[in-house]
């Protein structure tokens, strides 16, 4: 049996804090020895405050994988570890070590990036990440699709020339901030010359789970976690229905790490918004810029960029999307799949039809991010897992997929009652 | 066969704005004419700008409705109004008219209530409106229940005394605003002394659609609409994560006129978080407040105003709770099933079990809001549709939710593979 392309559509990558120094324009040097010793300091306050020293598993994971975790940066351990998971391609975010810092892009210019940040310094830390992103790319151009660091709201005409400059140095996407504030949301025409050069360049724009209005939290991670994905996901629904897809119709964006539960009902009820079902149909001019249905451009210009990825989800694929799921491992962030993840993959989808779970696992990544399939087949040959390392042996049952294939988003095709088998997740992962 | 008792969980009332006047402290007349001038101005510009002038859906509703909207305030044409539709029993949210505004509670204190508006005047408007309601409820107590408008953020004292004066009135339950900015966020200690009133007193709390940060959308509508639940029921998982429903096990929450849409996939991954399952075991003192699963405190604490239910959303009555979801017929709102609601439960109850439907439209809600059933029998007796009226016939298979019914909640009892019937909404109601 042929086996899988495998690519993980959230991995993260970034240099020992100390390290970033010599990709950094020389007047930030001073501000960067000061800023990254008020970090170590602000860390070593919250991981008291939290109580991350005694969290247990997390003592555990950096006990267990000390020396593999220089994967972050190290090009030929990351390749062994990439390699043990059957990982061939990844697409890859700032920010190493997501648990205790200490590999993140200078200035807090990472998953963090924010309109809060200043912003001289939010570019001369992603332009320092960028730089050095580029070279750790560049040994294995095939396997690694780097995504640039930009800070797109304070000034846009910068922004532009530092895409246009990652791109030439071979980068592959760009990493956007998620809050907006104190800066016009992202309907705001003042962006448009940040969706032009990605749409010229073809490179898809993301944002990443982490960034959410904290402040508003008082410290409670509960109301966190409970929210967190709307924050990330709240972009890509600015663009969308303020018509940025329309006037952009090869733009595209994913929304990574937020998994991809939310979209099917959002899906569904966006829809009948915008048919003006029976609740919409007081309001007016609802949509006065979108040619088409909202999951129309879901389906256009939208990807999930997954991750671990739960048999729940990957039961709602139908609804969700088979072509705009992508697959991550998270690696090396304790919350994914690494170092566990062919026991995942497994785990997760052993009841899903190969043809599904090829797209999901490697596919639509190739296809969103122009990799040269060819080019990996030989690693892929090496490395990838088949259908029956994944379970999916021939007395498996794939008739309970029947229907909810035949109905798909059943709002568009009005088929009734159609039963979709989700999978209890048990909270876990494989045991 | 036993007539269904049905109690909008969602229904208005307004007076003409002028007609306020008599309700409002005197020191407040002033005030009250020049805003109403104001806002006058306001809906007429934006009635303009919107298009909403020219949107022959709301055109033709006023034209069929002229006579019959004036059950907005009128308690002889009110009950004509919800006889007709089979209503007995009815939850009271302010402002009749939601189209064209003229029916609103003064100062703009009825569904737009936020922490935005002056403090006084918004206390003033609240409290007008809450006394001619408690007049309007005092006809007839067994079939309206009426809700105070309470603006909570400015003055905790203040409110508490509001709270407590309504209730003697003889309202049962209070509205609270869906935006707090620029006070404190709803984990804040400073707001005990409001949950514990509404505790001691029995009294849900509740947020309803409408309010949302319209400031970032540009004025465009469908961000509004694609977002627009989230911040109505943020307020609810505030409390719910932050402990509140831990420290007042006694209070009642509704999330009002969004759907229950959002609630099956909130718990399942909101379960996984407190639970520690694999992404969320790097955190720390994630809700060190909780004994609880967020989903027990949602089935002990929290219920859905779920206004016209679809019958996707139905479909989920296991994993969203079946003791949790409390339809309405939102009179006399455009977006709602009135005038038509027997056709509209036909059309979404007719493959749903009997005992189910009961609880959904009409049990739970007499539970929470305490209604004397006894007294309410005799109209249920002249007015309430019958299973029969709704297609629940003896022909009708019920034997295709048993698998979802025992599954449940799949992340707590640890099915596999339950099928879930949904039901094609078409986009409708019904033909």
């Amino acid at each position: 049996m042929d086996r899988y392309l495998i690519i993980s559509a959230d991995c993260h990558a970034g240099l020992p804090d100390a390290e970033y120094a010599e990709y950094l324009d020389p007047k930030y040097q001073e501000a960067f020895d000061d800023d990254r010793k008020q970090r170590t300091e602000m860390r070593r306050q919250m991981a008291t405050a939290t109580g991350q020293d005694e969290n247990e598993f997390v003592n555990q994971w950096y006990a267990d994988n000390d020396e593999r975790l220089r994967g972050g940066w190290d090009a030929a351990q990351r390749d062994a570890e990439l390699d043990a998971d059957g990982v061939a391609g990844e697409v890859i975010f700032p920010d190493a070590d997501a648990v205790r810092g200490g590999a993140s892009a200078p200035f807090g210019a990472g998953l963090g990036l924010s309109g809060q940040a200043d912003p001289e310094l939010s570019m001369a830390g992603a332009r320092a990440h960028n730089r050095w992103l580029a070279e750790l790319c560049r040994e294995s151009p095939n396997r690694r699709i780097g995504l640039a660091i930009v800070p797109i709201l304070h000034d846009i005409d910068g922004a532009v020339a530092e895409i246009r400059r990652a791109h030439e140095s071979g980068l592959r996407g760009i990493m956007i901030p998620v809050l907006w504030d104190p800066y016009p949301a992202y309907h705001d025409a003042r962006y448009d010359p940040i969706w032009a050069v990605c749409q010229e360049l073809d490179l898809p724009l993301h944002t990443h789970t982490g960034p959410a209005p904290r402040e508003d939290y008082g410290g409670n991670l509960g109301i966190y976690g409970a929210e967190t994905i709307w924050w990330t996901a709240r972009p890509m629904w600015f663009l969308l229905w303020s018509g940025v897809f329309e006037r952009f119709p090869g733009l595209k964006f994913a929304v990574t790490e937020g998994g991809c539960w939310w979209a099917a009902d959002m899906l569904w009820k966006w829809d009948a918004i915008y048919d003006r079902e029976h609740a919409t149909k007081k309001m007016s001019r609802i949509a006065p810029a979108l040619s088409m249905r909202p999951s129309e451009y879901f389906d256009r210009n939208v990807w999930i960029g997954a991750s671990t990825t739960r048999r729940r989800e990957i039961a709602r694929r139908h609804e969700i999307g088979i072509g705009n799921i992508m697959w991550g491992n998270d690696f090396p962030h304790p919350e994914g799949t690494w170092p566990n993840t062919r026991a995942w993959l497994r785990d997760t989808f052993w009841d899903c039809p190969v043809e599904d779970a090829r797209r999901m696992l490697g596919d639509n990544a190739a296809e969103v991010y122009g990799l040269d399939v060819d080019a990996l087949a030989p690693l892929v040959e090496k490395i990838g897992p088949t259908p029956e390392d994944l379970g999916q042996t021939a007395d498996v049952d794939l008739s309970k997929w029947d229907a909810v294939a035949a109905a798909g988003r059943h709002w568009l095709t009005d088929r009734e009652a159609v039963p979709v088998p989700p999978g209890a997740d048990g909270g876990g992962g494989p045991a």
